[in-house]
């Protein structure tokens, strides 16, 4: 049986037409984007499960098409890609469909959660020629690719010291028996295993330790549930990373970077939302970003942006299904160092 | 004989159609903004005058229409609005046959340059009811619309001080023959004139003092051009506003303002072009913004989404007529302060 | 007559022995300094006409002298400076004095309200040979020096456009009727017009326009008080300064430069108290400084560090009585300003 | 036999005597600052062992008494406290020591290297009832004591992430073969060790990962330097601590504190110099600090001015043998975790 192939360059119809799978917080957000903000795409359907979520998204956006069932999309001819914003649980059969349709696909993180699963995507992708981007979003927020773009030039010179970090606005309100036990890990940190390997240029992960607890919501340890975490990284050069999130930062969203080198450091990340100042009675103020998608929108236009291009241009996708494998590995052998108290090395996870 | 009605709410088309007259930087600035990034708006037809300039732009961004007669566009039906870019002097007389053609209307600033003018473009547009919105595009800058939030909830309490300035990126290359010998006041400084209005709601402009020379190019004093210059501004309510321009920041855009009240400052505006730090043998390295195009990315496309919201919503423009012909006066009121070497109050100009 | 020759190097006393003359806010915490914070110095008597005022500053400062008459001190062989912090208008008398008993001095600003009592104390200290340093303390603030180097150095080229402002902390809590009409002129802008001038070295200024006003106490204007206040100064070089003073900064002190030349700006001053920062549910917070002595702390110990070393080294001071003149004609074409409603040429002023 | 009696609060002679043990680069420091600038305190001594390293101090600061023998000092009945600025090595003894001839100490950071010195010490001090203080000198920054107290006022809330770095400016050109294997932990991260402790009061360190390398000169791994490491600490209240430290910063030197708590965070250390920034054609630049008696100059001059008035007032040492003890504890798990390349329980090496 021959794979579908992928539509060519000249036969991607103008605009691009794409469709969301997935219509929960994020899936929205991109939806919205698609369908309003990039130039030259179209949304043109919306797909979730939940009865009536496909609908109102649709409605609110003017999209033509609502439907519970991602077959209904993938089998449209007309529809160039699609972007998976499903529970993370979904993403690879979803990918592998989408892959098996000829559809081009953004898939948000984490693309996989066992590395089978990572590789069945990949090849999935490569089998059907269609790009397949994952959604690590820092890559595109203005200063964190200014920072990449200083250390590929070499202003820092060998990165010697990482860290990266995720801290989700508070207060924390979610119920935490309907999380998943490692999603610090798997879907929070993912962003910032990620972030580390790229700003470390040509470096490769080998060894990580990790310590997590529960400490916003002790009283939800018991089930499993984890909401603060550090993890090590070490790179074989000789770079050590340090990574860390919390699910509750009392002052917003914060997303940070830095990288010391031999020859500078550079840093990116500013919780501030504007460049208003306000000096009153109490000191010195400034606001700051409640949401990802207040302090991150430039990079969530930009990212899918991006995908569109690759569409449309024919180039590789600027975050491949191998750096979600990547970041996975590290994630995974967080996840045993957790458990074993003991720093583990890629090596016992990725083979 | 009936005024032309414009379009209603209901009768706009969908998307709204725009025209863009004037192929210049910023007009095709605005072009591409209009044509790529306003969800519900097209870009469908650019004017210039110059052969070949409004195909060019055309061509580039997919328009259809592209010619050097004003008359040609304005004559479309299916033309809901115009974006009018054209050299200063032109502008009253194309608002006032955008307006006799039923067109709604946003115009670079200046809109009109004298209180005449401005009163005729005023009266144009209100007689045909039509939106004219003025490009005072500070206003849409994130960090300037939460200045003024701040100001009129009343956090800086009554403002009594007020800084705003305008630093054209330099090296300075033009032609300072070819600059109309005002230009600092008619289309630099009248930013800033209606910045400090705007952050002193409520309160009306009574005198000015101003100073200028041409101190970037010396040699070119002679022939008339002045380059930097510092404008005072008195206001009813008591508050001294400073307003400065130069044509040549080394550094690149600069655009800030700062209000000092009886209960608090607001300062807005930051030369940095990202959240990246570098941190080197040297010290500390900021990057800047080198162009207004970058600088002012989010308030140019905030402008014009607010004026296609404008007409889609039938609601006032965020920008007024009455807005450019107070800005107006402020700076005949400088000009003729640097004639005359002394103060100037605003009834003497605009009577 | 000879006059009294000031003590030769050889001849100072080890260590040097110092006297003040005002035990007023800023006269006790030049004492405390000169008691307990310059090496080399001791603070040897305290002069105040309010009875009980000198004994009790010098009972805290363990001094052994303290009187109410000014002479007792000058008269004493053993004395080798006097610092004059005493009401404004008996500046340049005691200057004068001071010279006269062969003391060194360090005056605060403003040395002399008239053009003729600042010859006065210049020829006195000049005649005299003893060290004769004023106030201007932004010159010691590390920020200042800094910008002051820079600019020396050439990096921001020639100076097109300055800035220096004064903000006392608010609020305004003193008695309007008892602080004498030009005060915002002559005590407070004094400083920043010393500092436009020092930031633009070599230039002379040329002319001055002011506009002030009572804003924080509108009340008082009928009394002649003015509380807010706006003086542009243009100078030879074709530099245009802009200095501004406010008597009530709800956020604290407030003293700030910029510099704007063709080659790059250089600012100095920020109102921020420690590099603390902290971010909670309202956004970030960071302190600011309340006093100038918080604020101007290290620039206070600098300056009378300062002083001690010109006395010790016989080393010319270096704020000078001429600095003192210039900043006071600056200050009498802006107090002229406001009496005629226009721009003052320091020419009228100063002959 | 009776241990001698620290002098009494009326015995100590006025001023204080001191005397430093040790004219190394931050004994010298110590000793400028004791000598010029803490007011009620004099240099009355400097001991060194090295033939004529005391004397070039004592002869630049103006002590009359130089020696290479610390029992010349700590026999002399009119000395009151001494510096302990030697080798690491020595530090245990020379307190000792200086306890038992009734001397108030301050001792340079670590204070001993082993739990059983560190026991030594504390029992010597208590013994001769002196005060001991050791040289944390973060603690007197003003921007950390900034932190600590809006941490103590509980501002942030519980502590869950902390971080301290300390980076050494560079370029690295210290002998490697002259670093003891584990001075990076034990004279380096020490700081950090007690800065995270003391960031999160009334937690007690339960548990420490460390990853450590030769990054700056990897030639130099093989003889066991180590230039560059990150160290985990595990808090009995959950909160997880990073520090980090690198013998080469390009940029200067730098010392950061982050405490990220359950209601905010704090942040403190800033690497710049001044507040003069600079706008040039290569965009923002802003000094940095280029040693650590620069940036901490502040911190030095206060924690010996805090260790004068504790011996004035007979007050606890605001750093105390048992904050030295705590901090030793943690580098000592840290280099038995790089050793073993496992977390280690403080137990471990404390028991």
């Amino acid at each position: 049986m021959t794979a579908p192939v992928a539509p060519s360059a000249s036969a991607v119809s103008d605009p691009l037409r794409l469709a969301t799978i997935g219509a929960g917080r994020i899936g929205s957000h991109h939806a919205e984007i698609i369908a309003r903000h990039i130039p030259g795409a179209a949304l043109s359907a919306v797909v979730d499960p939940i009865a009536g979520a496909a609908e109102r998204l649709a409605a609110e956006l003017g999209v033509p098409h609502a439907t519970t069932d991602p077959d209904e999309v993938l089998g449209r001819a007309d529809i160039d890609g699609v972007l998976i914003t499903a529970p993370a649980r979904c993403h690879t059969d979803l990918v592998v469909a989408a892959a098996a349709a000829g559809k081009h696909i953004f898939v948000e993180k984490p693309m996989a959660v066992t590395p089978a699963d990572a590789d069945r995507a990949i090849g999935a992708a490569d089998e059907a020629g269609v790009v397949l981007q994952v959604g690590f979003n820092r890559r595109f927020a203005p200063g964190f690719a200014a920072a990449r773009a200083a250390i590929v030039e070499g202003r820092a010179g060998t990165p010697h010291l990482l860290r990266s970090l995720t801290r989700d606005p508070g207060p924390f309100t979610a119920d935490p028996a309907r999380i998943p036990r490692w999603t610090i890990f798997l879907e929070t940190l993912i962003h910032d295993f990620d972030t580390v390997c790229w700003l470390n240029p040509g470096a490769t992960p080998v060894s990580v330790h990790a310590t997590a607890d529960a400490l916003i919501r002790p009283d939800a340890k018991a089930t499993g549930h984890l909401d603060t975490a550090v993890v090590t990284i070490r790179f074989d050069n000789g770079a050590i990373a340090t990574t860390e999130a919390s699910f509750s930062a009392s002052y917003g969203y914060d997303v940070r970077a830095e990288v010391f080198g031999s020859a500078g450091m550079v840093t990116a990340g500013d919780a501030r939302s504007t460049d208003m100042t306000f000096y009153g009675a109490d000191g010195i103020h400034v606001d700051t970003a409640r949401r990802d998608t207040e302090l991150l929108r430039a990079a969530y236009t930009a990212e899918l942006t991006a995908f569109t291009a690759a569409i449309r241009h024919r180039t590789p996708a600027p975050v491949t299904g191998h750096d979600a494998r990547r970041a996975l590995a590290v994630a995974l052998a967080a996840i045993r160092s957790v458990e074993t108290a003991r720093p583990v090395d890629l090596a016992e996870v990725t083979t």
